[in-house]
């Protein structure tokens, strides 16, 4: 049992009540969560860093993933991507590497203040050379040594097993898989005939999670690579099996979360969030995208927003990064920026529905008095990236309105009709 | 009544015939929507240009604001900006110039290949001085230009009355008026007293808009300025007004459509949007936005684009873009097309909904084939900007996978697994 839960049994970790304090929730209701499973807390015991809640009542959290690739091997690059990603609102990390000395990269992706995770099939592929080459004692040895360097969360496809793979031929899809995870299991379960060792010897797996006390991340493998495939069955035969996954590794005491799809149609995403929540108990949700059309490569940033923010409104709970480069390329920091902050905009979207009206208005209120008042140095601090609107404000000189309307502005012409005065922050800023 | 209304008494016209086909639909289906008025077909007479149909049924259609302003007053670059737009897809524009030779402005603008929209109370004001010192007269003439000129559509803000006023008093918002002809009719009527004359006049209107055959867009004056003002009755008042207006529009002959807000929490979109319909008998609806947070300046057309996608789930007809540097400055020609391409992909992704099923698998499949079959040629003609897909893909030379993934790329391997063949096209490319 990982020791938040134990602790758990004898009053309110420590953990939890500081989590609680980042979040705004009582300590009580977030134990609540964490003991019911519906709230996980990723922590290494082997690093001492930020952490932060994942689940149900808590802020959607945003992860970036990083890493090298075989086309594009730079350690010092990645790990200026995730610098960005942290300074930009990242509330986790995870090192996808699959080239170059992928342990010393780890390595320096985990010195960073996040908690951070992995998928380890990618460094087992490459040792072995090949999917087909891989072997089960390599995969946990790779697991535990991921474990030992301090990884707070490992993806593990554990749903990917024989079943999948024949409802993948019975109901086959246009791009039968797309999850690189996945695409490694299946390669190996077709070249052996044998099963997932993830899946069959998932109870091993827990307890090397449990002695590291590491989260699992269970994932999604199955997940449709396309808006045309996430009707096809393979996506929720995987669901049911990481039902019984999550309700299994729950009650060892292992805490973890589902990743979900994927590409799934618009009116989609909403049943599928709740399809997977009821088939796991109401396990923190980690989903990649979701991707509401194929057909905009190049703005999946922006998609992947459209898509975020509609699963967040139905229990979506943790949101993968998607960078204007996916499908297309490894992306430039630049890239990561841009892609944080859409996914960071779409989880703050959801959380004004999810914490509720007062929340929210307390997150708007500074804004609207900012923009009533013409008062720009408030409106800058009270935006989520305030750099960037000053910069884009800015650059037409230092205006009392904006270059939009000028002194047409709408709210200049108000406030003159409805002798609004200026307020003391106004006329202490010497503007009048 | 509009001619293309009374052609209708006599069969079907040509405009529907030829609306119906670019959208795929009945031509008996089309023409029933707009008899019913629920589709509306801009097209000045005095112009020969490119229109299209707005409404139930339709593909979501996207405006693109363009126009000088006084700070930064440019013909040529709205000019750029509007055929920007247009290169990247948008559907009509509107001509917002408050500022120099508005009249010339517009001409050029008219002279493009789309419906051309505009808002005359801003060239009123401008050449009154300013909006207390605005005469009927003086208004009712800027109309007969614009319709004269060969606007398609019209905004005016018709609910903006005494009413309204009224409620803006007793039901106070933090920014009581964010929308500028809004804010010109209330300080109009707050200097003179006296009801405002597109409401009081509103019959006298319509007599102008039937003999130039210009639609009416019926302005949201009162649209809330931020989404902590969204509740409050002022905007609600306003749709009551405009339902009422746009029935008598209607049985006068002239078609309509409504604009609707603005800045509106994200669970909220939906309702607005299904109430606005309500009030109106179903008239095309035209989104500002929706802006579903206040607090992402810089980054308002992702939170748009997310508005916008939902707002058509409920039924939103015609989304008006919003460029990065909304609330901020005068957008550049770079902001309209990263603005127009953001409304652009939030308008398909309604659209894969309201079009159903067997619409959205006809516009996604080739894309998850050409993924498949990892033929990137393909996959950027799949794709609704291709262009810029192709930039981000090519910048790390020219693979056979991409540089995410590089040879560990899933389709790749699940290809090989599987033992997918190539196709022969990969083959006529040579890849073998």
């Amino acid at each position: 049992m990982h020791s938040l839960l134990k602790e758990c049994q004898t009053g309110i970790p420590k953990a939890i009540r500081q989590c609680a304090k980042e979040e705004g929730l009582a300590p009580e209701r977030l134990f609540r969560a964490v003991v019911l499973g519906r709230v996980t807390i990723p922590a290494n015991p082997l690093r001492r860093h930020r952490t932060c809640a994942i689940g149900e009542g808590c802020r959607v959290k945003v992860n970036v993933n990083v890493g090298t690739s075989a086309e594009r091997c730079n350690p010092d690059l990645e790990v200026e991507k995730a610098k960005a990603a942290l300074d930009n609102g990242a509330d986790t990390l995870m090192d996808l590497s699959s080239a170059g000395d992928i342990p010393e990269t780890r390595r320096r992706i985990l010195a960073m203040d996040a908690p951070v995770g992995t998928v380890p099939i990618y460094e087992a592929v490459r040792r072995a050379g090949s999917a087909a080459d891989l072997d089960t004692d390599l995969l946990f040895r790779v697991i535990r040594e991921h474990c030992t360097d301090g990884v707070d969360f490992l993806t593990l496809h554990c749903g990917v097993n024989l079943e999948a793979v024949e409802v993948l031929k019975s109901d086959p899809r246009i791009l039968p898989v797309v999850s690189r995870g996945g695409a490694f299991h299946v390669a190996w379960m077709l070249a052996s005939g044998e099963e997932n060792p993830l899946y069959a010897e998932f109870d091993y797996l827990l307890e090397i999670l449990d002695e590291h006390e590491v989260v699992i991340s269970l994932g999604d493998g199955m997940r449709p690579g396309s808006v045309c495939d996430a009707e096809r069955m393979a996506k929720t035969t995987e669901y049911l099996t990481l039902g019984k996954l999550s309700k299994r590794a729950f009650s060892y005491g292992i805490q973890r979360f589902i990743e979900g799809p994927g590409h799934i149609p618009f009116d989609q995403v909403g049943h599928n969030v709740r399809m997977i929540k009821e088939l796991t108990d109401g396990a923190p949700l980690y989903l990649l995208g979701p991707l509401v059309t194929d057909r905009a490569p190049g703005y999946d940033h922006i998609v992947g927003a459209i898509g975020g923010a509609i699963a967040c409104l139905h229990g979506a709970d943790f949101l993968c990064m998607v960078s204007p480069s996916e499908h297309l390329a490894l992306p430039r920091t630049e890239e990561i920026v841009e892609g944080t902050r859409a996914a960071k905009i779409a989880a703050y979207i959801g959380d004004t529905v999810r914490r509720g009206h007062e929340w929210q208005m307390g997150q708007e209120t500074g804004m609207a008095e900012a923009r009533r008042d013409l008062d720009w140095e408030r409106q800058f601090g009270e935006a989520i990236y305030g750099g960037h609107a000053r910069e884009i404000h800015e650059r037409d000189g230092v205006l009392e309105t904006c270059s939009m309307c000028g002194e047409l502005c709408a709210i200049r012409i108000i406030r003159e009709s409805f002798g609004i005065k200026k307020t003391d922050r106004e006329r202490g800023a010497g503007r009048d």
